[in-house]
């Protein structure tokens, strides 16, 4: 399926199931994914701007399991991740493709995983542009996600000298995943924090905006995240573990490698920084300094001894 | 990972087996896919184009079983499937996103399928620009491509009196299931149309430029796809299942439900009829009249009787 922008609202498709399965998440998406139906989607771009495209996946299984989350949030939350990638370099949302691999048993749920998809997509103003759907003994989100960026925040312009900064607080979904993987129930507030992404769009742009000089969005968890931002910057990045803005319950260390935050960690000159006052007041979301970009390589942690450095690897 | 143009080759990356994996395929794609390593790629577009989109999976136990392929012959269909769509609106690809499901068992084979897909992607000069692995159950390729366009060849296009052809000839795709899902061989050619997929990008711009005014390429089988460009463009698509190009050893209903193929199914005004005869010469691939259009609805099909259109259904 695909679509077409300012084109009539849906091209007749075929017969069976799996068209039927495109028809109920048309039929929930509604204007959001008008046009739908070509062999590709149509876009067009304004003038003097980048194309920005990322691909992302949610695997049940390997991200979630199905007992965590209702099939709104797992289709909410794979948007939102995939939606995180293009916060993380200032962009504006343009399109979302959303490629689900579906076991039989999961058929019935479409129509909610849909909605959670369009909802997220919604919050950022971007359309629905193109899908596919198969079976597969996984239940499985595939979401590309496109936009434009006039001067795109990439991970490699911090600078010696230059205050890293992060959004929100952190450690809810990692204590999320604890409670469950150790058969407990979650704090309400740590799992709302891994059911309820919210990719940081307008905050990223406000960021860049105001000076930033990169940015990167915390998926594998800060430590991790901190240490692809100094290789491809090529610094040290000191961050002081007190200095963490952590959610109730969770310890700094916790936090520290608390992963799929979807919390941008953002790099400003020191003298030109941001007013977090203002971001706080604008977004009802903290921004906090949590450290310093140095010459050198790696991540170093004051206040603690961490380990070698790693993330969260879906792969391990 | 993604992908900058004109920035350094590649932006170095973090540790563990996720990002191994990345790491292999980025060794094998080499120059072509230069500069992945951010939150998302970033593309320039020329002026006057607008930007096409599409995804589209490649699973295991759907679309192929492994004993059927080889991992590189599993990247490169994967990747022409998705090219094909874009060559189905006349479009230039710009961009491919591939993201990788992987059960344990299938790692080692990562280069492998990173080649296959590569090889494709060098085939119509299509640039790598991001991509995605995680674990799963299946083997899944979710391949999004993206691609510029100045005037697109869309499924609506066609009118009453134009005049239908395919591209190649069909049923070798078909032909190598039904032998395959009969424990028997394909014949070599057949299994060459399903394993070597060629995505029809350079003869589809043939076609637009010569005023081609629909197309449609042919995934899920010609008289699935005839209907569904008979719906999108309301009109009747009449097919003369004796004027179809076979196969050796295919009849003529075989190829017409024969799905997978990646040919084109294109409309001209039958005043401006291409010269079959120089596409020949220039692509070594056949262009045949194969039908009208009329007034109407639906796919007749003159000299058989044909059931209820269907075709190809991964939900099935």
């Amino acid at each position: 399926m695909s679509r077409e922008r300012g084109g009539e609202r849906h091209i007749p498709m075929g017969e069976g199931a799996e068209f039927d399965a495109i028809r109920a998440m048309l039929g929930v998406w509604g204007e959001r994914a008008a046009g739908i139906g070509d062999d590709a989607a149509l876009l067009d771009l304004p003038r003097g701007v980048r194309l920005v495209a990322s691909t992302d996946a949610s695997v049940e299984g390997v991200h979630f399991r199905r007992e965590w989350l209702t099939s709104e949030e797992i289709g909410a939350r794979a948007a939102a991740a995939a939606l995180s990638d293009l916060a993380a370099m200032g962009a504006t949302p343009i399109g979302l493709l959303l490629a689900l691999g579906v076991p039989d048993g999961w058929r019935r749920a479409i129509p909610e995983i849909a909605h959670g998809v369009g909802e997220v997509a919604d919050q950022v103003s971007c359309p629905i542009v193109g899908g596919n759907v198969t079976r597969g003994h996984d239940l499985s989100l595939t979401i590309t996600v496109l936009g434009t960026v006039a001067r795109p925040l990439g991970r490699d312009g911090v600078r010696a000298g230059d205050i890293l900064f992060v959004t929100g607080r952190l450690g809810g979904p990692g204590a999320a995943l604890a409670a469950w993987l150790g058969d407990g129930v979650p704090r309400s507030e740590h799992r709302t924090r891994f059911a309820g992404v919210r990719p940081r769009v307008s905050e990223a742009q406000w960021l860049a905006a105001r000076g930033a000089t990169a940015a990167i969005d915390i998926s594998d968890g800060l430590l991790a995240d901190a240490t692809h931002l100094a290789r491809a910057s090529r610094v040290q990045l000191e961050v002081e573990l007190a200095a963490l803005p952590c959610m109730d319950a969770v310890t700094a260390e916790e936090a520290f490698r608390s992963g799929e935050e979807y919390e941008l960690l953002v790099a400003f000159p020191s003298d030109a920084l941001p007013d977090a006052a203002e971001f706080e007041r604008t977004f009802a979301l903290q921004l906090t300094a949590v450290g310093v970009a140095g010459e050198g390589q790696g991540v170093e942690v004051i206040g603690a001894s961490v380990e070698t450095p790693h993330g969260h690897d879906h792969l391990a």
